[in-house]
């Protein structure tokens, strides 16, 4: 229960990563079951964001980012910082400059279960950034907080090394171990559905497709006048 | 109370429908007597969504979008799907295929109160959408529910077939019976409204336009220096 | 407690206004020791909305916006609205003609604990609007309240003639009579950052930089493997 | 679209509303196939409140009670009140001196999707209320509305003459045409659940009484050590 | 805009605060023509909590209780401590130990815009809260604010001194100086509103007793059938 | 990614979990470095409740009990469930007859990151519940989940077997290892504050006994007239 910040953690593959690339938050969040989802009140900062890397974890006290500079030096190129905080904030906990300060340690992006500012420098820097708020509120560092940590983020555990994938629908969680099979998995459902998409762009319906009408029938669904 | 799909519904006509196209949401929700509107909480996927068209409705569970797939069946060219669930839910329940298929059948566009994703695909494919979330949440195929019932959707009663009018400032619902009348009053009101805008860009006062003084006399307002 | 509507407000001067502008909401909060920022819930309605200029206040009884006509009849350029209510609404308040209007007499822009219309207007005039919703519902005229009083607006006592600076990060307020100490300020922080900015660019920490590793360690955060 | 307060309503007949009247909020919803149920965020203002009565529908502006005062003339013993607003509202709309009206027409309770106030001398009075907020924000009389036309309240349309049950868990509309078939279904669910209750005190478990085993097998569910 | 804490302030007198303590803050809010009300997310800890006293203010910083242990040796007999945050928090800022503190201080109760915890302590006490939340979250002692300047409460400008009267139906705020006018409107209103309690509890109407029949017909309000 | 119900955990033993039982959240909260704390969202449905047992964990659809049923088989007294959704739900899970099953078990009480019903009969069992909702709205029995695998409940991850201690201020998670040096370290801090309690009720000021003035003084703090 005291507070750390672990040097040394063990990152997904560098492959597996480039595996999981082309797939979107909805496909990789299929691909696991339904699993791994963060909650949907995490939102980009601008519509194309896109972001795939190993997490480096912090918590944060609210209202206080003592820890993400702390955290920075953790980082590796390929990195995605995932920030919570201890108690809901919508404070700006992060902006242009540790932006600047992460971009030089190769960090991808940012994923921050509270708030951020200096949006129109990060949109024009091509930082990708999820959060729950934009807020020119400014914090402190004067509360102790951990690195590198299991964190609760937005719903989910993230363990530091796990793999990130943020696009704007949403950011998912893959376990580091689990990544190769998550990408095939992946793989396999993009091409079921492109396969999907043509039959039903041809005007087959999903009723068929996925042989619904049995089930409404069982569900005691009627079709009435 | 049984779970039901309606297959013949009385729509809107064509031209009720094209009469009322012109009109945006406020203007019309303002002629029906401001009444229609559905909450603000929806909002569109991307800026310059716009649609005008007859309601196919969907009743689903939470976190199960097999009436979808039953709705779309029902659809013909110029309905808009509205799809409520029985309780609050940001599940994401549509995405590209479903919008491959609904646009096959002549789908005009979504309305649901509850999630949907693929907004990318969904915003290249000029497939308008209004929604309570954005979210990679996947559903399942496993409850039933009804297709054109009278539902109620961000607080507003839908009938199958009612007018359907949606853009950057919100959806509004017009009785299928009122179409021509609403778009009678619509246009009188964007005369009027026109006539007004050219008088206050010259620098004239609501308050004399209006004749609003008086009334500020008659509340008790005063005016100190 | 009588509604009144005060006619001579003493406003920031516009040297000091001037001053302001170069600015953004996150730089001024900071140079005024983190004070004066409204809560992030307020969303400019496109994401270029700038405004810097002094604020002729405004109290609405919810849902109806008679006060706002009569504030416009206040306001002189280089004014900013700021309209509160008595208690939470997200009604449309403001639209188009209003923006027409505030217009005509020089009014930079609004800021609007409550909703507001016509958005797409609105963005195509460039007219920079702060707001809580976006919601086509129409409001009356029926109801008394105030224009240039002391008001609080998401969350922050606004007195009439305080200089307003909205961005993309948020509001903040400066009350008049310090207007020029801030500027210098922000100034000061931005000559302060910008050097900051380059070191952190090259790879320098903010650890280093700002001397948090003596805080770290006093605060009995350790490093382990 | 014209604001109207209709006298004749039909209500569901008084031996209806008395069937009704043992069973709970959940049990006749569950009773109607799970429908009919207002949302959650209506809470009862004591925790013995209980209702079962006929509905007379109020549509209210936000902010105005003039509506409630026009609908108190038309209640009948054993009617409820049900009052919506055209747009979110927290405002006490109702009190102790509306409650002492209503009381004295035989009104049973209140259901409101908004705020009240007095709810001190509205428990020492033991009329049962269900509301959104409280608070003691007054309200104005200044705004038309309707009475007696149908409403969605939290949710759910109400058409009036229809049954309300009200209790700690929740309200539910019964629609005038149903209350007896739904009484009936009621009581055949309570026998069903007390015989259920017996097995489960007993120590049998809900997997076997409701044969969930061969369920979770068919969907894949797996035991494990 | 340095942290300050007022040693002196300018109390209301004990005889107005004493001419308020019979009303509630319904009667007392409509008394001052509708204003000075709290935002109803403030709730009592316990249905019975009532308070009438001065305020003495405190500015926080979110997840830091270190000035309300400032403000504490501020507080006279008859204070109230009022609490905010400068960002939205539901930590539980203050607990029985300060409770102790406060009482032996003689402070009446407590109006927090963030969490508090020991509620059951608090309520055996007898020690009155209104807060937003209840949060065994922690606090740290660690950033600065300020006490006994004028601040932002749920929505309500509070200056030390001020007059703040809470009850299960929300906090109102007078202003020191207007306490005794405040009182006798109070005073007045009550009269008025049991001679209208009176008349309808032997069955007059709202309608009658205000004379709404008139505005209903001008509002365009008609009975139909 | 499979679903799995797994049949053997570890649990804290039962001397760990007899000598957390004293303690109340919040100091078990702070006895754990200020971690543990679950989301104050979650509420008890009445006042007294109180809980401290070994968890059961279950991952549920929302909407759907299913996974319910399933875990109670797995239950040994003295376990707590808790229950938690894929996504953000209010429906009624939980309620008298899994209640009753449940007790049957030895089960002590229930946590549930969604919402419950039959709280008059929960109430009257003494069976402590803490909930996001209350709500009637029944659920069905038709996707899958698991039990018994580490969740995330209302933003804390929670591992089966890890003792629960709910009470009126909130519920904390200890992970079952660390269980005996909690109870410890809680002894310890009731020991310290009882201590503080007696000094300030006293009139001590906290400033004094924790040495505040030097830190106000260091965060610049002024005292002024």
């Amino acid at each position: 229960m005291r507070n750390v910040i672990v040097k040394n953690i063990e990152r997904a593959g560098h492959t597996s990563v480039e595996l999981l690339k082309p797939y979107g938050s909805a496909t990789i969040h299929e691909a696991m079951g339904r699993t791994g989802l963060m909650s949907p009140y995490l939102r980009p900062i601008y519509d194309s964001a896109k972001v795939c890397g190993t997490a480096v974890t912090v918590s944060c006290h609210p209202g206080d980012n003592l820890m993400i500079h702390a955290a920075i030096e953790m980082c590796k190129p390929g990195d995605v910082l995932v920030v919570t905080v201890t108690s809901d904030s919508t404070d700006g906990m992060f902006g242009e400059l540790l932006a600047v300060s992460a971009r030089s340690r190769g960090v991808q992006g940012l994923i921050i279960d509270a708030g951020i500012r200096d949006t129109t420098e990060l949109t024009e820097m091509d930082f990708p950034v999820w959060a729950k708020a934009v807020s020119s509120k400014g914090t402190v560092k004067a509360t102790p907080g951990s690195v590198n940590i299991p964190v609760v983020c937005a719903g989910v555990i993230v363990n530091p090394g796990d793999v990130i994938i943020g696009d704007r629908d949403g950011i998912v969680v893959v376990p580091k171990g689990e990544a190769e099979t998550v990408a095939q998995a992946s793989k396999a459902r993009i091409e079921r559905e492109d396969h999907v998409k043509d039959r039903l762009a041809k005007g087959e319906l999903g009723l068929d497709i996925y042989s619904l009408r049995e089930k409404l029938r069982a569900l005691g669904v009627i079709y009435v006048d």
